[in-house]
């Protein structure tokens, strides 16, 4: 499959790494072509580069892994023609920071999942990952148990896409928990102020929830 | 140990009848005297009713069982004097209806543990157990699994006793995790949102979160 992730921080690298290690076509967009991060990690993976926009011209599947605060700006200058139709996978929190404190905007009555997806009506937003960091993203077995994650977004055939691409992360398809529309993006980025909270107290990120039922 | 749970509500009849069972002296608060669900619980269990003063006046511990949206309106009826120097055990959520839809509020910037403790600055706020539905909360056994519950506040010894008596509920102290000052509100009450989504895909409410770490 040919992948564009948006994004050459840590999340987009990690993701990028990954898919390549899968044998998938990555390439790996950001604002300028000739940025440093990207062209180190493309000479570390072997994957490509490129700008956002020629990243997603080329991709069958867009992921978007720049942060929550400047994902529409990012996908925007991908461009609405390059994301028509296609599977655009967003795990970015909409986290910033004020005074040095961390805070969420948008927050509880929109969320950037439903942003993109408003912005781009004909790119399929499924919404995933955002609640787990980066490494365990794409190796859940660092952390025991039955640990989950989430999946929301409008269309089936979409979110049926990326539970196989969470699959080949590692992530059995009975540890994705389908959660219904991309409102539910919403409830997945809420979960963020929590996450920082037991980070804090783990000294470390690599934890996860994992939901128990009594039936 | 003598309890004022204040709120007649499930929440506030199902935590009073546990403290009952357990061998306390519980006065469940209501606005009026003669509130009616109030009535048939002391019936049933044989715990006392009064309004929001009497009961927080007898007692040594007073837990906020009402809505987070009424939560001040009732801890006000209480009276500041009857909260000085007590614990009050907030496990409120700040759950709204608006056109028929859950939302949250206060949310992010402010929480109604924060509500409190700024409203009644001499009282030691405690939030827990928001996290989970009122029958898990006395009785955590219902759903398997190593599943955790929070505490957070400014007093250290109040986390204490809270933790005490969340061990006469059923949870291990090692299940009880303490995520710092009362600002922590925040995050458990952002749970919410997931909480309800989680809820209707179970399609029941006996479920928590177990937080599994890489170490």
């Amino acid at each position: 499959m040919r992948y564009a992730v948006l994004g050459t921080g840590v999340v987009g690298r990690t993701l990028g790494g990954k898919l390549v290690e899968l044998g998938h076509e990555v390439t790996l967009g950001s604002r300028t072509a000739d940025n440093p991060a990207a062209l180190a990690w493309a000479a570390d993976t072997g994957g490509g580069t490129g700008t956002f926009a020629t990243a997603a011209g080329s991709a069958e599947v867009v992921v978007n892994a720049v942060g929550g605060q400047v994902a529409l700006a990012a996908l925007s200058a991908a461009g609405a023609d390059n994301l028509d139709g296609k599977v655009v996978v967003d795990v970015s929190n909409p986290l910033a920071f004020e005074d040095g404190e961390a805070r969420l905007s948008p927050v509880e009555s929109d969320s950037v999942g439903e942003q993109i997806q408003r912005a781009f009506p004909h790119a399929r937003v499924v919404k995933t990952l955002n609640t787990v960091n980066c490494e365990v993203m794409v190796d859940p077995a660092r952390v025991p148990g039955g640990h989950q994650v989430f999946v929301c977004g409008a269309d089936a055939g979409a979110k049926e896409q990326v539970t196989a691409l969470l699959g080949e992360f590692g992530w059995p398809a009975e540890r994705v928990l389908d959660l219904g529309g991309i409102r539910a993006s919403r409830s997945v980025e809420m979960w963020l102020p929590l996450w920082l909270n037991l980070m804090r107290r783990f000294g470390h990120a690599e934890f996860n929830l994992e939901l128990r039922s009594a039936r």
